[in-house]
């Protein structure tokens, strides 16, 4: 592997022509790629607006399978550039099974693998549990599923070990732990994430930094790289059309968190952007020196973390 | 339970004498008594010098049993004051078992339990597993010992629900979520943490910035209210006088973060300071209704958690 390297983050939007969404990623990765990246980052549902604002039975039409021809597209892609894929997508696995999911494709254009979205949220504007089969839990032994299929992991692509989150997905240390034990260098988070109107002057600004806050502590307790990738623009809610200002204003700031947790780089708030960062792998190597967390993990205390809450009262 | 109620934070510092410390923090809990705080925090080992600077046999004299003569002293005082006190000190179990350990003490002056630090740093001028026994894990099932006296754990007080941890242990998302599991409302970190001379100009900055971010993490991540409690002032390495600025530089800068994870009050960088701050326990609810992390944590695939790190290469 080499390093120092080059990460690129596509911050964009999407509108309903899914060819349209295909050709501008197509063009802004090559763009990033002209500027030296090496590992190229989609948004959350990279090809479509985010179509969660409202239960639609319609909206399933979006899905496609993976491998599939958008993923066929971006691995020929990958292979002629030589550049790493993370292409978040609407997945159809099988009939009535649609996922929320991210692919990763290898710098020689080959299909790694599949990251299914393990935490699935649901609130107004964000109907994901409607849409999306939350991604599988670990097979128990002996299953005739792979266990490729499922549950948090990484992959060894040619420029460094990535491990892929989505969204919702980036409040949970959880998450962010198990894939660090994997070995992931950096962890990418393909993000949908914007203000609703009706918050956003009271809450907006806290929750922007909640969100940051919450991944920059990831690079932290974790001593690795990571890569958040939003989504920008207002995107109106179509079945909303009669009420002002129905929809979400999604807030970019896409962002790189070192292992130290500051932020390397941060992508503007209301505008596309393509941002190309070199990053240096030996950062996490002397974070864990200095900050010797794995070390002194209390691996025999943490059992009861599979239990939902305490009785509370 | 009252809500909303008053937290108090003594951020100060500590020289050789024990009695003149225990007066110090008696005077100053006296005074955010008057301010009208009801939960008072002290700063880890509160009564002493931060001594683990340097490897000394001699430093173990500072210890004593809890219940001791110190916590004896605070239960009199909380009794009178009607106020709870989270109590850092230096721990005798018995002979060779010597903890970094907190007693909670309710507003009736009883003493509810003691937290034994879980996580033990061991870095130059942090010299913590030379002198503390980590606390211990659960105890299995049919143990004779209690179970009251090992792992992460929350007091229901006469205010509100609370966990304590300390220092180092504010870097393992593990602790605070196991914690916070339990029912804790605000989870208490007393802490001694600063600049080491070597480092303050290069890493200063990003090292208060992770402490701080990592806290606020666990606020939002966990839907409670932070208190972190730290030391201020510069202490000299007793062993390492003929150096030039041997010693560490505690950098204050106490302070509460609330569900959202904003920073609801921050203590001074350079000076002894008693924090009297309001907050309301209703954030919490509220909170969790509008980022339910909790429903959605996916307790089926955690499990490996309790491993220390996968094969990585």
């Amino acid at each position: 592997m080499t390093s120092p390297f080059s990460i690129g983050i596509i911050q964009d939007l999407a509108d309903q022509d899914p060819a349209a969404n295909l050709a501008r990623a197509t063009r802004l990765i090559r763009e990033a790629t002209a500027r030296g990246a090496q590992i190229i980052c989609l948004k959350e549902l990279f090809n479509a607006p985010y179509f969660c604002k409202a239960q639609h039975a319609d909206r399933f039409d979006l899905a496609e399978p993976i491998p599939g021809p958008t993923t066929d597209a971006l691995q020929t892609l990958a292979k002629e550039l030589e550049v790493v894929l993370v292409v978040p997508l609407f997945e159809r696995q099988g009939p009535g099974v649609y996922r929320n999911s991210a692919a990763v494709i290898d710098a020689d254009g080959s299909l790694m693998g599949v990251y299914r979205k393990m935490h699935i949220p649901d609130d107004p504007l964000f109907y994901e549990k409607y849409y999306f089969t939350p991604g599988d839990g670990p097979s128990p032994a002996g299953s005739p599923l792979s266990p490729e299929a499922s549950g948090f992991k990484v992959w060894k692509t040619r420029y460094a070990t990535i491990g892929v989150l989505i969204c919702w997905d980036q409040w949970f240390p959880e998450g962010a732990r198990l894939t660090a034990m994997q070995g992931a260098e950096i962890l990418v988070y393909p993000t949908a994430i914007g203000w609703h109107p009706a918050e956003k002057a009271t809450h907006g600004e806290h929750q922007q930094a909640a969100w940051e806050t919450m991944q920059r502590s990831h690079a932290i307790a974790n001593g690795c790289f990571v890569v958040a990738v939003n989504r920008v623009g207002f995107e109106p809610d179509p079945s909303s059309s009669g009420k002002p200002q129905a929809g979400i204003e999604f807030w970019g700031q896409s962002f790189i968190a070192a292992p130290d947790g500051r932020i390397v780089v941060r992508a503007p708030v209301e505008h596309e952007a393509v941002i190309v960062q070199e990053i240096d792998l030996a950062e996490i190597d002397a974070s864990r020196i200095g900050w010797p967390f794995f070390r002194d993990r209390r691996i025999d205390a943490y059992a009861e973390i599979t239990k939902r809450f305490g009785d509370g009262d």
